[in-house]
């Protein structure tokens, strides 16, 4: 922990840009986030996230995001351009493209609006599991440097030790918040919707090459909801449908304080088996 | 039918492009897929689909894509930019819009690459329902027009009668064909995975105004799959997780011959109610 952490958590220097200036600016990547290449992806999304928030004519807060992971981010200085490409009356469509020395690193289209009440209902329910505080934390290996940012409760699904059977089922169920105890923000919500290692890890009971390569979220959770979320632990599960010649998909719900879905997400990964 | 549908599908009419030149082409409005305005966002992700597989530069077969509906496409034609953003040894990355008279009215993502043989694993299950002959086709009310070109036998969660009561549960599932009969290509199959009427209706038991606003498809079956499919109707089910604010979400699988798991495929859409 550097003196500088106290005053401004790592993750908010993660994601932390210059200002946005005729639809571009530029971040930078951050060691206490680093991944086995490049940065964590959840931070990479959450940097994009960041720079349509700080864009001067965004509207509303985030409906969609679509991250697509098209080349690893080498550490140091990105390029970020981030382009309202058509502004409704109550939806707003981005564009956003990450680069280094010219070269895509990362694309992205997402969708902001205003949330107005209506009917509302959740038809799915949270997996039944204990308090958060009742299970001790199972980390992620100490060299996957960004999980050590959180705090990992799994209630089904931690990381397969070394020399495990393969499973039939590739659940993983956690409580999760940040190290330090941060606020959630859109940006730090939009991070722990890639909070889960590989699906193949679980199903295979060993580590294998494997990296995400398209994250799309929906938020369901307007700021309020996500303000009154505060430093608790989010109720976070995942699971995939299908593997197979090299890819497998996955699809996630991450839950709040009162039984509230936050956000829903589902990726596409590379994997090798 | 007219002379012209004996020779070409009006499916094939819908997603015709010119020539892909300098990463530019041209596409037009099909009125035999239109909706209650604009054309069925399924035929237009799979214009979108059908112009990154005329690129000459393209990779492989589809991985994953993303829609999003920024804004109403008029009867007419439109302007389509395709760029391949970034090609690595197996996967390639692509942006796309869609634009009339300079105005943007679809951004796209998707991904591209090379499948090949891994380990593979369905972990979930196509539901279980009679067989495809057994059951009598609901269509959708005939004034819109592009649900004309499928046949759709519900086995669960046809479209509400008027006056009907709300339901608890968004699921529908259906078996669902190209009418006049078409062998399945990627195209097609993109199309099918818009093919659910809104969730909310069915969960109200009646219309309200509505819209897919973002749409994702991560395809798990290769081109042998997919054209092993022929003409043989898919088992396409899908199911809501949340709606409140003016948005729901959405889930579904497309399944084909053998339990082929072909596509799943998730949209956030916006409603008022």
């Amino acid at each position: 922990m550097t003196d500088t952490s106290v005053t401004t958590h790592a993750f908010d220097a993660a994601v932390d840009l210059f200002p946005v200036r005729e639809d571009h600016t530029e971040g930078h990547t951050h060691p206490a986030y680093a991944n086995m290449v490049g940065p964590f992806g959840g931070v990479t999304a959450a940097t994009v996230l960041r720079a349509i928030e700080r864009h001067p004519e965004v509207l509303g807060s985030p409906i969609s995001l679509t991250v697509n992971f098209a080349g690893p981010i080498a550490d140091g200085p990105f390029d970020i351009t981030v382009r309202p490409v058509r502004t409704n009356r109550s939806t707003q469509h981005w564009s956003v493209e990450l680069a280094q020395a010219g070269e895509v690193t990362t694309t992205a289209t997402a969708v902001f609006g205003l949330r107005r009440p209506t009917w509302s209902s959740t038809e799915v329910s949270a997996p039944a599991v204990p308090v958060a505080d009742s299970i001790e934390p199972t980390p992620l290996p100490d060299y996957i440097a960004w999980a050590r940012n959180y705090r990992m409760r799994f209630t089904d699904g931690a990381v397969p030790a070394e020399g495990s059977a393969e499973n039939s089922d590739s659940t993983s169920t956690l409580w999760v918040d940040d190290v330090p105890a941060r606020p959630l923000d859109f940006a730090s919500l939009t991070a722990m919707c890639d909070i889960f290692y590989p699906r193949a890890f679980l199903r295979l009971g060993k580590a294998v090459p494997a990296g995400t390569v398209s994250l799309t979220i929906y938020y369901h959770a307007g700021a309020g909801t996500v303000a009154a979320q505060g430093t608790e632990p989010l109720l976070a599960t995942a699971r995939a449908h299908r593997f197979g010649e090299g890819f497998f998909d996955q699809s996630a719900h991450l839950w709040g304080r009162d039984g509230a879905l936050l956000a829903t997400s589902h990726q596409v990964v590379y994997f090798k088996a």
